[in-house]
């Protein structure tokens, strides 16, 4: 087996898709794209746009060839010579299931087949496949070009030389790939963003705040803190000199208080729905999804140079970035 | 009652009372401090030194005096003329009700009495009080010289009157106060924290990730898109043509997928709390908390500064805090 990856298809290309297609893109790697329904190309020129508007303030200097992909109306000529095949077709176990017992017929036993499911475990996934070793999760978060994380995660047939030569690959193209060593429903960035979504529905059902004061209090508290040194750490450094196990004496007790009462589901109803829909209406004030995501896109990259100009964490990411060499 | 704030009192010194203390110098505030306890001053010492580090950073042209503070041994002169009092005392109701007491005592009715609890409720907290309708209280966040948000929450007694002075007074220092209309235990970013804090144990003490990869989980991931839009303007972003309503209703049913299971409390024992101080000592790597206090300031400056480019989210307050002149 190779130990490069070269040549890439990505089977769907939704948001997620094409999300990864332009981050393949600004790395000078090729992409074969296949994906049947009718609105993806459109979606598709939407991304690049966006992605080229972020990564001119990124990389001012970097040339990037945004038109070194293709576009196929077939599977098997798109998946052909494939060293990694990423799937982003919708959340449905008989759908993905399906999807790779297509690709099976078509690629190589040594091809990577990576699937982006937000939440169905890779065990399940594998379950029917012809050569199930070479299966794994790999989990993007939105937009894929601007937000570095990665989950990888193996099912039980999954061979740790696939998990390895893709947490290379990722490495490569600066995305901070994380392997988790146990599969779960959800992995864990999306057991974490549950937690927070379950607490918030609670607190607008409630009527304790309204979705705009809910990410008031976010971004300017807590979402400050998250965007460099996550929970523990955050909590670490809280700690003073007592350190963590003093911190954890401390506030261990609080999670049998009583808000823990709040750990209920809230009923999903329309008047729910309603609640959240209108005052979100209100929060936008009349912005497109378009600008939303442009000024979510010039956010994430001057929050990346920023921790670029202290070589930390996302930040670090972009520095590598910037001193690698063109190939 | 004057509309103003200019005399402001600290009753309490610990790692919140002394961000209290430097939150109001770099805005030409003079402040009066009561804390006996041993370490205060020291401790008080310290945060000086980082806020100068940072506001170094964010406005290198402002003087600011640092040492426009006094330091009483009595809670009476600390208190005498005061506009508002900050109570930054420990986190139990029988204290603050005892300092409550005595403060009554030496300052004037219309002295605003504020509560930095992250956790008791305002009714409980005026519940003995002479005059109750001026207490409130204003939760901030760690470091207070940085972070903009506090949480204001008034109880059952308080006069609105007192509510609106506060928060005049906290735009006017660059602080973005949120209101919260209706009063519950821990409010609204503690429980969204707690939230994450309990799953985030689950995590662990289920061996699906270490510490630190769960913190990079955050970081390199959903903590960059909390720092600016926080949760509901993210999904809106992320939802596409078709709004929050066809988000909600695409989502709402996750809510009863399996891994609702994981909101029970993990048992608190000894284990866990070797296992979580273990792996935190393990990826802080040597770091002092002092250290991390100042890589955690540096970046709080810097992401700042980036949204402050695009003028957007807490960004805005510091451009706002730029332009502003001297007195």
């Amino acid at each position: 087996m190779s130990n490069k990856i070269n040549n890439v298809a990505c089977i769907g290309c939704g948001t997620i898709g094409a999300g990864w297609v332009t981050r393949f893109l600004v790395n000078q790697i090729k992409v074969k794209i296949y994906d049947p329904t009718p609105y993806a190309e459109t979606r598709l020129e939407i991304v690049i746009k966006n992605t080229k508007r972020a990564y001119k303030n990124f990389f001012p200097n970097k040339t990037i060839n945004f038109k070194n992909f293709e576009y196929f109306n077939e599977i098997s000529p798109a998946i052909e010579n494939a060293d990694l095949i990423i799937e982003s077709v919708p959340e449905r176990l008989d759908i993905k299931q399906k999807i790779f017992e297509n690709i099976e017929e078509f690629c190589s036993k040594q091809t990577i087949i990576a699937s982006s499911t937000s939440g169905i475990k890779p065990t399940d996934l594998q379950n029917e496949m012809k050569n199930p070793e070479r299966l794994m999760v790999t989990h993007p978060f939105n937009p894929v070009y601007l937000i570095p994380l990665v989950e990888v995660v193996g099912g039980n047939k999954t061979e740790y030389k696939f998990i390895k030569k893709i947490i290379d690959f990722f490495n490569s193209i600066n995305m901070k790939p994380i392997h988790l060593k146990k599969e779960i429903e959800a992995f864990v960035a999306d057991r974490l963003l549950e937690a927070i979504w379950r607490e918030s529905l609670w607190l607008i059902k409630d009527g304790i705040c309204t979705t705009s004061e809910l990410d008031d209090i976010v971004r300017y508290g807590f979402g400050l803190r998250y965007a460099q040194m996550g929970v523990f750490q955050t909590y670490r450094t809280a700690a003073g000199e007592g350190g963590m196990r003093k911190f954890l004496e401390h506030f261990g007790p609080c999670l049998t208080w009583p808000w823990t009462k709040l750990m209920d589901v809230p009923e999903f109803n329309d008047e729910l729905i309603d609640l959240i829909t209108n005052q979100s209406d209100q929060q936008a004030n009349g912005l497109s999804v378009t600008k939303l995501e442009q000024i979510r896109d010039k956010n994430l990259v001057e929050i990346q140079k920023a921790l670029e100009k202290n070589n930390y964490g996302a930040g670090r990411l972009i520095k590598k970035a910037r001193v690698k060499k063109s190939p």
